[in-house]
């Protein structure tokens, strides 16, 4: 049993709901002040609660936490990190877990997203954290570096036992908050809280003046709520705050609640008071304001917070400019090179498609903001839906799911659902090819489905015989096949269509993971495969940046029989769902990230139907091009039937690694000499690299990547020659800083020429990497988040400043 | 005597009136095919054609070419770049100038401004072409590099005869077209100037069909005539076309003319064509396509135009963010470091202020287009000319001229027509101190004022005493004063009323210089001290960026006695403007480049009063730190009374050089290394530096930039000692590239580690200078534009390639 404090959003407890039922977790709602802990002894296994409250309480949870724990069970605050900066946090009060949303802090609303989630834990839980963590290590040269830790464990190893799935990265709208908190630093935020708790003050006293109840005398941050004498009397308050263009939360018939920002004006808030006060003449606020007790009651924090100092160093326009371009002087980006990663599809993001998303008709709206002041969003829902719809061949879209791993979670739970509809909820085999994403086991884990993994013949295509016999096995346990097309080696397997009719001959669904839609758009689609559901990753497919890890958007479309399926949102339900049957909300938002919709939904539309097959040949073409280009140097591990792969291939290092102890390792580093990203390493296959160029690139582009990898063929044919040593050479040695091949003191077997500008176009743009190789080694011992001692940032800064 | 065809645009017109009046030139204006050469013979210096004209017919000019030459006048031709791709260029004509705007390259309208404009002459006048001309040159390791040749002959040199203060640069403008240019390449530029005239050709056949008269038989590109038969029909197309919201120009009682554009579409067309047909249906645009005759009777082009290869290179997206984030990577500007240019105010250009130039409301209107739809801006600039009448202390302000020199020129005509309405015409003395811009003297040539030069005591204050003989001297034909305050050099001069005095009494005005107006914002004004006239550098004092190199916008201010003799404008007058006594227009648009004007509005209403004087003070304040800071190892050249300095100081190295051979270049040079721009360079003292650090710097940078003057003084002092030699030295050899200090082969007296790592914070970010020290004599030789030979490009483009 997961218990939710009743005192929770309802789009939180809806969203809980959802996922606790994959698990087979029990969920109860209840009131926390009175929960009778004794009639679930031992069964609780952990609590949710929300600080401040949905309706802006700030309550005492210390004895309940102690009587959870007491009971067994862990606790999870919900928080507001604003309100943080004020009142005693989490920690002090021995909760287990605080979580929450940092869109506050500098991210803008955008109708629901994106925003980055926040999640916190006591150390010793820390090993047990989803998602990836960054680690400290130290480069050859023993200069501090910062790593992905825990990467490789999650995709690659953990698979189905991943928890990584249950978050996705939001390291654009996390770096946002981040630059928010080190500008203002503590000060800053502490006094931008105490704007904003002022403001809600002053509409209290001014609204308690009127003769409305209020949520005194318990004390609130940010949100009050009031109550009405009458029905009446709320219905008029509520047609005059509509007259002024303010949007309440409605509570019940004689409550609503309010909540207060730090952009809110004495104008505003005069206007506001005026609703209530059903006249012209406003309240004298200046009066409200002297006569306000000091301090207010709520419950203060004593402890600092923020102490690193990054918070402390850029109060300055200028000096938060100057650190935020350092840092992305640090990035190879597609402003340098392409970014041939395989299976992301780093394309365009034309600027043309990114203009509108800084728009205030799409960046500020409330996610539940009534839908009559929507309509240009919903217009675009709709129309964006449509051409998935065509796109994909299948019936209904859902625009909810924030992530492509939410996507296959959401198309599994929908394929689940469809089955209980049918009295057949006990099916619940998955299978998985074994050349799958590492996300597809785990999502299929947490819809709470048992994966059957089926294995690739010798030319990288799904094991058919292997595939029906399972599926033959298991024929009346059989819920989906997961597969991906064209399939993670880059191939349109010829089978598949067979594979599709196995899975459908025997009762189950076919889940086909959209990672791979570059190759399909316009040419063929998942209705004409068979698929029943697909998701779509619109950051790769559809133009949304990457954003170096985030946001993300994965909707979902399915084929009809699986439309009454779709989720549904407890606030604003979406376009075409029929309540009675639906899944619940996957995401906090009915339209998850709706503020970067526009992003695909103009790509599509400039794009038109022409475009968008066009660019899909030439993604193909590129991807051809270069192998052939490549081939006689490096072998193409799988290719079709006709010699040819779809719009990304994997080059094979594992004979070279034989023949000249270079690994798929050395060759990405190294290629950073060049100026290049590295491809996808050993994805899908250990020890090669995949490529998929995209349309967007040039065939100039194409070729110097090409010249790139045949130049570093040579150098790996110097040391199987014998004329470079097999450790003392620029590979092993990737990448190459300026302060190596500029240092004093040079005693390699090879030029520092060759280090640094091993190509001519190096000498026109060099993109100097910041650390030397990374010490892997030491960085897996240092698994989770290891800071460094606050010493060493301090000279960092001092170095700097 | 100057002739300009009839058939020019009336702001051309107007412009050209009133820049020659200063020159002392007639202006005729006059039929050009009918124009009587005899009765001028030998008189005319020059004429000036429009190609294609106001009404946008493409004439014949041969003949009228043909004539001139023959009567010895030179040939101006002002020429639509679009339309040049099209049609015969004027060179192949034989005109000796072609002049324009490059808007059309993609730059917006901006209700007038900012645009560049392009300047073309034969290879025999380029030695006399005005501006800063960028040369060729090569850096002491045979690189090529580009260098800005002349400019110190301009405005050091030249002073009064420089021709520099004809124009202004534009540099960001005339990036973005070339950019245009560079993405579309000749082809592309073709297309989109064929899709224009076909749809003008649609167009005109359109309303022929309805009967109307149009411009044809005689060709013309994007710009049709059209003739009603009666002032009522007029009335009522042009009602019709309100209606549909379609501005048009009206030419008399009876015609109208409309220019079409690439962003026209079919449903546009369609809506303009009904509005002439007066009823619902319009007219089978396909059908008349199809009617066309092909191709159209213009006079087509047939020489090749934009070969190099750098317009063919970058026609994705992709390709051309590359090519400008590498174009971008050489430059140093405010996001790596403080740019301490003494007067040029090089402050923080806040993000929220820059945003609104590129809404569609500010950037997207026609500069005539008709005022009541322009009420934004008009409010923007009676607010904005409110404001800068509250900071100056004047009556009246004109926010017509483009850049603080054009202020300065539109400020002596103000006072030369001030003059003559008293009957004083003959006043045209200006006394200039010679610490003054360059482009004083030069300004006040231009209005065909009598240079008289005042010297300055030994503590850089204008010698009062002679000055006051001079006064004495000239006072019957005293015109004017200009003067800078605080100085040059950097000082509240003392003697400043008494220097006003002197003037005034003598029946002068003053013109104060507006370059230090960082310095008096808030504290002090041209008010206070009795100036009668003075310029404001928006971009300088009020958060325009530099553009690295325009766009500039310098208004001028005045008391009320000149308040009558503010520009106008032949289309569009500008608010509060007398047309009885007023001088003419100084600039082509009504408000100059008035949609950079937001930036400066914003910096002012967000600062409001109290936040302006405070920059003020900060900004004085870091200045006076910095000296102190300095003021042990560097003599500071000039001080108030107080010891104190204004805004900016000047570091003198002449000592130095005397000690240690380093001057002053070498010291600018080598800042490059520490990752700084250098101060300004020998000016207004010959050997010195002079640095500003305005009030957007933190103290870390005001002291970075201190430490490493520091330093580098450390470093001059190994050379005193002969611990350095005096020329292998990391400043005779600065600034480092990484080419350089990566070379396999080092011979130099000093560490590679010294060279490109002077201070610790070149390790957290280091900005590499693109090339080592440029060879000046190489360059000087080299004046005028020196293009290396098309090879070279090839070659660097394959590079990149």
């Amino acid at each position: 049993i997961f218990v939710i404090s009743d005192s929770c959003h309802p789009q939180t407890i809806g969203v809980i709901r959802t996922r606790a039922e994959g698990f087979g977790i029990e969920v109860v709602v209840g009131k926390m002040h009175s929960f009778n802990w004794k009639e679930v002894q031992g069964q609780v296994c952990g609590i949710l609660l929300q600080y401040p409250t949905t309706q802006g309480i700030i309550e005492d949870y210390e004895n309940i936490i102690t009587e959870a724990h007491h009971s067994g069970a862990k606790v999870i605050m919900s928080c507001d990190l604003l309100a943080l900066t004020m009142l005693k946090p989490p920690g002090e009060m021995h909760a287990d877990f605080a979580v929450g949303s940092s869109q506050r802090f500098g991210v803008p609303m955008g109708y629901g997203g994106p925003h980055a989630a926040f999640f916190a834990t006591k150390d010793e839980y820390k090993r047990l954290m989803p998602g990836r963590i960054i680690g400290v290590s130290k480069d050859s040269q023993g200069k501090l570096a910062f790593r992905m830790a825990m990467q490789t464990r999650e995709q690659h190893i953990r698979r189905d036992k991943a928890t990584s799935n249950i978050c996705t990265a939001q390291a654009l709208l996390a770096n946002m908050s981040a630059m928010y908190g080190i500008y203002h630093g503590p000060d800053g935020l502490k006094k931008i809280a105490s704007r904003i708790h002022d403001i809600a003050r002053v509409f209290q006293k001014a609204v308690q003046d009127l003769g409305y109840e209020t949520s005194s005398p318990e004390s609130f941050f940010d949100t009050v709520r009031v109550s009405c004498r009458s029905k009446e009397e709320l219905q008029s308050v509520l047609k005059r705050l509509e007259e002024s263009k303010i949007n309440v939360r409605v509570l019940d018939e004689k409550s609503i609640c309010l909540s207060f920002d730090e952009t809110h004006t004495k104008t505003e808030l005069d206007l506001l008071i005026r609703s209530f006060a059903g006249r012209d003449k406003g309240s004298d606020l200046q009066k409200i304001v002297e006569s306000l007790p000091v301090p207010s009651a709520i419950q203060v924090r004593t402890s600092n917070f923020m102490t690193h100092p990054v918070f402390h160093s850029y109060r300055s326009e200028h000096e938060l400019l100057r650190y935020m371009h350092r840092l992305q002087s640090k990035d190879v980006s597609l402003v340098h090179s392409m970014i041939p990663l395989g299976s992301c599809t780093m394309k365009l993001n034309a600027t043309s498609e990114m203009i509108p998303i800084s728009w205030p008709e799409f960046a500020l709206p409330h996610p539940f903001a009534p839908k009559e002041q929507m309509k240009g969003y919903w217009e675009m829902f709709e129309e964006l839906s449509e051409s998935l719809v065509k796109i994909t061949k299948l019936n209904k879209v859902s625009l909810q799911p924030n992530s492509g791993a939410q996507g296959e979670y959401t198309g599994l739970m929908v394929i689940r659902e469809y089955h209980k509809s049918r009295k057949e909820g006990h099916r619940n085999v998955c299978i998985i090819p074994v050349s799958a994403h590492g996300t597809n086991p785990a999502s299929a884990a947490m819809c709470g489905m048992r994966i059957v993994v089926v294995g690739c013949d010798e030319h990288g295509n799904i094991n058919v015989k292997e595939l029906e016999e399972k599926a033959e096995h298991y024929k009346d346990q059989l819920a989906a096949l997961m597969v991906t097309y064209p399939s993670t080696h880059g191939v349109f397997e010829d089978g598949i269509l067979d594979v599709v009719e196995i899975i459908h001959s025997r009762g189950g669904q076919v889940y086909m993971d959209g990672a791979n839609m570059n190759a399909q758009v316009g040419i063929c689609s998942p209705g004409d495969i068979g698929a029943d559901v697909c998701h779509l990753n619109l950051h790769k497919t559809f133009c949304i940046p990457h954003g170096g890890g985030g946001p993300g958007m994965g909707p979902i479309a399915v084929a009809s029989h699986l439309a009454p399926f779709l989720p549904s949102h407890p606030v604003i339900p979406p376009l075409h769902v029929d309540p009675k049957h639906c899944l619940g909300a996957v995401a906090a938002a009915p339209y998850g990230s709706s503020s970067i919709l526009p992003i695909s939904y103009m790509y599509i539309k400039m794009m038109g139907d022409e475009g968008l097959t066009r660019a899909t040949k030439v993604a193909i073409l590129n991807a051809n091009y270069m192998a052939q280009r490549l081939s006689a140097s490096y072998p193409i591990l799988y290719r079709g039937k006709h010699g040819r792969v779809a719009h990304e291939f994997i080059i094979d290092l594992r004979p070279l690694k034989a023949t000249s102890g270079v690994t798929e390792a050395d060759v990405a580093k190294r290629l950073q000499d060049y100026g290049f990203h590295s491809p996808t390493m050993s994805f899908p296959v250990a020890g090669t690299l995949m490529v998929e160029p995209t349309e967007s690139e040039s065939k100039a582009e194409l070729d110097r990547l090409c010249d790139a990898l045949l130049m570093i063929r040579e150098e790996i044919r110097d040391i199987e020659n014998g004329k470079m040593d097999k450790e003392d050479n620029p590979l092993k040695n990737a990448p190459h800083t300026a302060d190596v091949v500029s240092s004093d003191n040079w005693n390699r077997s090879y030029s520092r020429q060759l280090a640094a500008y091993p190509a001519e176009w190096t000498r026109t743009f060099k993109l100097w990497p910041s650390v030397s190789r990374i010490d892997d080694a030491y960085g897996d011992k240092n698994l989770v988040c290891t800071c460094p001692p606050l010493e060493s940032y301090v000279e960092a800064e001092q170095r700097v400043a």
